[in-house]
């Protein structure tokens, strides 16, 4: 960056006081809608809270509206995506910003320490579920226009909202209507806060996420549970079957034994492990924060590298038999078990699914019905560091948290980004306002207070940035 | 057999036609009556039903009382003991009566075509959760007694009869009552229907008892439920580690690999071997039966071998995460299942625990917290098929069902029969009026009304086979 560059960021950072000072003294009614939005339990997996997920949209569109957008709710096959804009000058680039209202089911309930939906403060942290995951980060950029809107009276650039209401349960239509709103959704580029920041203090810009292919294996052994001594040793326990065939998905190394897993996968670069070893990292703090004893992976690569670019193989849920108290000696009719592998670049999701089918089906035993169903999947994502769109992101992260992002991948996976560079061809923005230690997908989910605010702050030096921009003339 | 004691047995068969006789005219009545005992849910494992199990014990006190023994219910620890006895000539043999008057929990509810409690007879057969384990076999004892001593005006023999409440969840307290009660419970030898028929039409007398071990592993995690994108690939994954910890336990020839495991295995006799391999068994038959598709076990071993005299290790019920509708992408915090092996002669219970347990742990990867906990255990039993009390029995129970039983192992396990080994001294006749084929442990477990009424005739000519024998003068 040039020093002309730097004096014409400075005067730029000194004209956004007026809406800085805005999102300031606006603190607690944002945060007060915003628990407002939390309460409404739109749990998307489970089909009981329909109507809330129905609610929640309908909040969306109101915050739209109250941003100055043109907002309206768009039924689909699943639920809606609540989708506003506001286009006034062609010069002007056009900014498509991304996000989700729905949440992660909240159970197991016994373990949060105030109800999920019932959001409440505790040492600056407020916790519900959905705080982080993503209500509280979409409810940033919603409130950064907001105060553009009251304060200059107009929006920078030209914005875009489409916040859907799937993403947990694998966004089903959002790319039948991505591709059925091309010209309506043009922008040149995407903004979507759903990751976090790197670590307490250090804000990040994300270049990589990791793909994602779910399936549920299910066999199904005798026609109903049998007892273990009468028939013990005369067929094949689907309980133990099942054990042995996923049990055999990762060696003793942590590497995940599927045929072909690792064929196309795209190793890291020196640079980047050299860039990944040099972010601070404490494995003992690490440790306490998840809870767990010692770290464990595939041998070869450190902690930030499993997490971030190497693939895995995980049992999200496994059930069969008898799990009751005391003992019931039964040999099982059924046993089933959910699995996900996470997926890094160049690996093809179905390619992947087609090789854990066959790696489980091979070792299924006689006797058993094999079923393979197959959920949502999506390929890794990364981009390059160097774009202009990234440069301008970095800047409004810089403004806002005082100090400049770190570039770090992350292990999820956001459907979404590949999406819209396959659909709609622009690259996104992905920039995290929260933390990973928020308990996202868990119990006691959070977002800190401060975070929450510092977010809104970003937005709305982001859209000042982008709007700078050369518009490509695509809205 | 020689000719004379053939013609002694004709006439004294002949002299049962009154005792039969009532109990044909009563069939209704006792089936009202069965009907009754198992419309009372005596589900020992489940704390919720304890007043239903006292409840059982006294509905089975008073049937003891109308069949001519002096019973009171004995308090344990656990669920209480119901015992009755009638001590009426020195110079007769004793026999001590086992059974059970709790059951197995009833559930996958969903399974029953009618609810486990609530007794309907259709096509022939009585369906309700303890119909033929062990409900209805105690009561053929009961009614048989009855018969006798309303016919006749007095028992047969002397009759010492003990009917548990914890056999389902390990007769915990029964050896501290048998050690606390030695004198009182002296017998010549003991009777126990808890085993089956060989199949439609061919009584058995059952000369071998498979052993048992349970146990419960359990691994933690995290102390929560993570992301598996964020987390997945930095640490184990319980639910993995269960399945690859479980999954190593049983070979592609379905062998047990726990180091020593087959060391201490009785391994069947040539004639053994020969006189199971004459007796009638119909794979596809066997396969329709439990409703599976092919059969699977340890190699070299027929069917029957297999499922009565080799050694099993069957999971028995395993859960772990999210198993509810749709995905849910997270790394457990925790994974359980509860394992059962059971055992042959001459296995020890203890020494193939700590085998299981030294298996299992060292497959566990580093920073899971792994507890093992040990449940009930019991060693193998068989005894010698030339006794006199099997030649008495094996004449009762031809007279019953018309023709002579066969010699059978069994695959289940009746820790008792042990006890009275060791603790009273006494062998054990194991007579099943049911059949294998009766759902045990399982939805819509039943006693076919024939079965019942059978076995209350092999009973009362039981009682006087039995007191024929020449006493030992114990009781």
């Amino acid at each position: 960056m040039s020093g002309q560059q730097n004096l014409t960021e400075q005067r730029k950072d000194n004209d956004m006081q007026d809406v800085i000072q805005y999102l300031t003294d606006q603190q607690p009614r944002a945060l007060d809608q915003l628990c407002e939005f939390l309460r409404i339990p739109s749990v998307s997996a489970d089909s009981a809270f329909r109507g809330d997920v129905q609610r929640c949209a309908e909040f969306v569109r109101q915050a739209m509206t109250a941003a100055g957008l043109t907002a309206e709710i768009i039924p689909t096959k699943g639920h809606p995506i609540v989708y506003g804009e506001r286009i006034h000058d062609a010069s002007l680039p056009t900014i498509l910003v991304y996000g989700h209202y729905d949440v992660q089911p909240p159970d197991p309930l016994d373990l949060w320490t105030t109800p999920p939906f019932d959001p409440q403060i505790r040492d600056g942290r407020l916790y519900a579920r959905g705080a982080t995951d993503d209500k509280g980060q979409v409810f940033t950029h919603l409130k950064a226009l907001e105060a553009w809107f009251v304060v200059r009276g107009e929006l920078p650039g030209n914005i875009k909202f489409l916040i859907e209401g799937e993403e947990e349960v694998g966004s089903d239509h959002l790319e039948e209507f991505l591709k059925g709103h091309r010209e309506r959704l043009a922008a040149d580029v995407a903004v979507i806060s759903d990751t976090s920041q790197y670590g307490d203090g250090i804000p990040a810009i994300t270049y990589g996420l990791r793909g994602i292919v779910a399936a549920e294996v299910r066999l199904r052994g005798p026609s109903k549970d049998l007892h273990s001594g009468i028939f013990g040793g005369s067929i094949a326990n689907p309980a133990n079957a099942l054990t042995k065939m996923i049990g055999r998905l990762i060696d003793d190394d942590g590497r995940v034994t599927i045929p072909g897993f690792y064929d196309d996968v795209a190793e890291l670069t020196v640079a980047e492990r050299q860039q990944f070893a040099r972010l601070p990292f404490s494995e003992s703090g690490f440790l306490r924060e998840v809870g767990s004893g010692a770290l464990f992976g595939e041998t070869g690569w450190t902690t930030l590298e499993r997490r971030w670019a190497r693939p895995t193989c995980d049992v999200n849920g496994m059930i069969s038999g008898y799990t009751g108290e005391g003992p019931k000696t039964i040999i099982p009719s059924k046993a089933m078990a959910k699995i996900t592998c996470r997926l890094v670049p160049d690996m093809q999701p179905a390619k992947v699914l087609d090789a854990l089918e066959a790696c489980l089906r091979e070792s299924c035993p006689p006797g058993l019905k094999f079923e393979f169903h197959r959920s949502h999947g999506c390929q890794a994502f990364a981009f390059d560091p160097t774009s202009q769109w990234i440069t301008a992101a970095s800047n409004a992260v810089a403004q806002a948290f005082g100090q400049p992002p770190v570039f770090i991948r992350e292990g999820g996976s956001i459907p979404v980004v590949l999406s819209f560079k396959q659909i709609l061809g622009i690259d996104t923005l992905l920039l995290g306002w929260g933390r990973n230690t928020d308990n996202l997908h868990s119990p006691d989910e959070h977002f800190h207070v401060a975070d929450f605010h510092r977010g809104t702050l970003g937005s709305a030096c982001l859209w000042e940035k982008l709007a700078a921009m050369k518009a490509s003339g695509r809205s």
